[in-house]
């Protein structure tokens, strides 16, 4: 399957353009979506193309919808095939839940990527990554942190990540290293932000009194958890939960969360508009 | 807004070729949705365009595109314009929250549609209909069960009614009426379908202790509770609720879901295809 | 049904005592709810004695009750008698969703209150309001916002309000009004608190990307949609939703949550303790 | 902490005499629930209390409450020590995320019991079930189906289980295993039952159109998917997704349904009643 992802101007005969164009190449649409930003003026499309219904190859095929359609009307654009999996590197802390609910999806055919290595600044997770057959690398954050993102971004390189997921990883990122890895590396917050952005937010959320607590899973942006959200969702809790129930609570909402978020991501269904995100389902 | 809506077998170069006939008649997409049901063979469309960037008249619009396109692909379709409203007529009995629901956000300006008239079988309903300035008609069943039926059906056709709702009205419809507004009579049922279908969900859901309550917006069959699904939601519940809180926590959810519903239906977003639906938003 | 509530700092054998108490006079309890905050060192308790149990009068069963437990353990407590209804004042400006929404669940007998009166700062609600048979009084906010809240405390004095609802009224109320009601000034606030606190909330959230959208039912505190949460809940949204679409669906989240909210305060289910509530149900 | 769970006919004075007993042992009360079912008048009650309140044995303590209370009401009852945690054998057939879910929440704290042996009919999980260190058995089921059950009843007396798991077991369990394990045995089943008991849920889901899916925690009994329920949750889905779309979007709601439904179980807050469960929370 190829897909096809565009955001431009809007204007009339977009739609017409691009799908005569791929109907002009044979290709055969699985799926369309389409979206047009009134406010902003501007439209945001996605398709989905069989791959064995056109007689060219990605490279022509994008070759030549460069040349006679995106010029033409301004297009960000890109074209990817999903025979080619995405390479995702994920990198955790202490908490182990979405780590171990990312790789268990992952083995179990859900997420449709590879997993080149799991990078962590705590040494306990090595049994579980070694039990789904991953290389594992423990880089501990000292007093040198400049150092040790520098051994990340090293190890990402090795690996040819092509996305970041930070499950639950408790370090913030440099902003040269947001900014390398823009629209690329994913966050799981552990609040429903903007509620609660920064350190501790279940222990924010129990002292504010809050009846749902809730997840965001976010692009990472040199400004802390306030970069465009992917997805959201929350957990009712009441007067009874302290904040560990807070804590184990809301384990299953980032979980959930992170997984549909990083979904989206890998069928290429996030177009980040600004500081927002449109997503084509 | 015009709004096209398509149903047709899947074949290649359907989207290029509707919008390529669009976009030659000057029409700009403001909304386009696409389903393609692989298991079916089947493929769904539905197109917004704005009303003033067609150079031509609605019907002659349909015309060439009748000529043009739906033939040649085997299309059920039909195209509307947003700018004629369709009538509702509303039937009731004794509960009136559904009925007083869909008053208040028409008036509000929720549903885009005109409320021609309320039909109940039941008295209580007068003063809330005039209230909002509606005609309001009493039809009482009494022993002779066909001869209310047929009192509705001359007034429905009496007030030219394009759609009927009935918001929570207990008579079981008769087959031939079923059939003469098929796809068009929309019924809200009181329990998560196919679960607890025919009389008294609630008290059917408290004695078998379920853990969440319902209600299913759908169109209307000759058999009952079973035709195409247009939308559901749910509720928490548990072993403190009576019945009569089940009904009182259920009349929150059939609100929400025949508003929902409903405004689907008003949008065409709706396909009917078999017994199921394509909702295209 | 005299429904006694009490907090006060947690020791041993409150239970046994308070419920020997009321066993000895004869009660039966017909509900009870406790909860013990391990963290504050503090215990809520609830319970639900049926009326015709007691041989004594509430007034009788509460000097008793004061001499002979409620002292010896610290309590705050107050006992009430389900069959005197509390005087429930609403108070609107120009959205009526939630005005309405009150009025019908009122009249169907959802809500156990008295509505005394309604008041609001916009002249259009009164057919509404009269439909219901209820008193209407529109004050409006000029120049001179004291007279007016001064008109509004004469209001709420003359018809012996026991607790006001904001239901979407949106001036600000004075610090002053704000301690005169404490604990029984109910608002809604249309986001998901502490997220998009003040002025128009589904702007913010618009522009921040959210992807659900909340409402907050809280009481009101001299400081701006801080009080203790009472209840909330949240609804999806995606990027094809527009400003104005948030609004609209925010309307039924809203709706909603200051009903649940209003209801748990008339059935004395909701103690407020620091800034937070128990809701014992 | 010891749990004391009670259910007996509904009577004045249950909760004095019963937390007054309590009380004169000494014991602090650190949760306590109750309900009184008008229906059927029926009283059912949970406390916990602290153990290192109690001066005397566990044993002593039940042997006391026998005599000098329970008898009296006619009470069914249990007390348990959250010390002695309870052995959970886990059976499972091809798919693995219920199981491989509860096993990470079991090493991470989450439940509250051992786990000595996993029992399933498909080689396909000894690696994962090694990974946590725990004993797996496959006992594969051919065309000898009494010896297979033969051989687990076997397995789960060895390893002295107090409750068994269901995660997503294949088989249909035997009414005389059925009657040893009432109460005892839980089920998680891949629809909102009532709808779609049997066999391949998400597939009459798929064909029935609904727009939620749904699973169900409940305790196995001899008529199928019809045994009281414990918790019951749903998932939106929508025209787009396909059958396995559902097998997949439905593996988060079975996951979450049973991890709580076990939890209440495990943690004695579930009362059977007739054919449906109280949860005191």
């Amino acid at each position: 399957m190829y897909r096809l992802v565009i955001a431009c101007p809007d204007c009339v005969g977009i739609v017409a353009r691009v799908s005569s164009f791929i109907a002009a190449q044979g290709g055969w649409l699985t799926e369309a979506s389409y979206h047009a930003d009134r406010e902003a003026g501007w439209f945001f499309m996605r398709t989905e193309i069989r791959a064995d219904s056109l007689p060219v190859s990605l490279q022509e095929f994008a070759h030549r919808f460069a040349d006679e359609v995106a010029g033409q009307y301004g297009m960000q654009w890109h074209v990817s095939d999903s025979a080619r999996k995405q390479q995702v590197a994920l990198l955790a802390s202490k908490a182990s839940h979405c780590l171990a609910d990312l790789l268990y999806r992952w083995s179990a055919g859900e997420l449709d990527c590879g997993i080149p290595c799991v990078i962590a600044n705590h040494p306990g997770h090595e049994a579980l990554v070694r039990h789904y057959g991953l290389p594992y690398h423990c880089v501990p954050f000292g007093a040198d942190r400049a150092a040790a993102f520098a051994a990340i971004a090293d190890l990402l390189g090795h690996y040819r990540a092509d996305t970041v997921v930070l499950a639950r990883f408790m370090q913030v990122i440099p902003p040269a290293l947001c900014d390398a890895w823009a629209g690329r590396m994913i966050n799981i917050h552990h609040s429903f932000l903007p509620s609660f952005a920064g350190a501790q937010p279940y222990r924010q959320a129990y002292d504010r009194g809050v009846k749902l607590i809730g997840a965001t899973c976010h692009y990472v942006t040199a400004e802390l958890d306030a970069g465009p959200i992917i997805e959201q969702d929350v957990a009712r809790v009441s007067h009874r939960d302290s904040p560990d129930d807070l804590v184990r609570l809301g384990r299953d909402v980032e979980k959930a969360v992170l997984a549909r978020g990083l979904r989206a991501h890998l069928e290429d269904r996030v177009i980040i508009h600004g500081n927002k995100t449109v997503i084509l389902d």
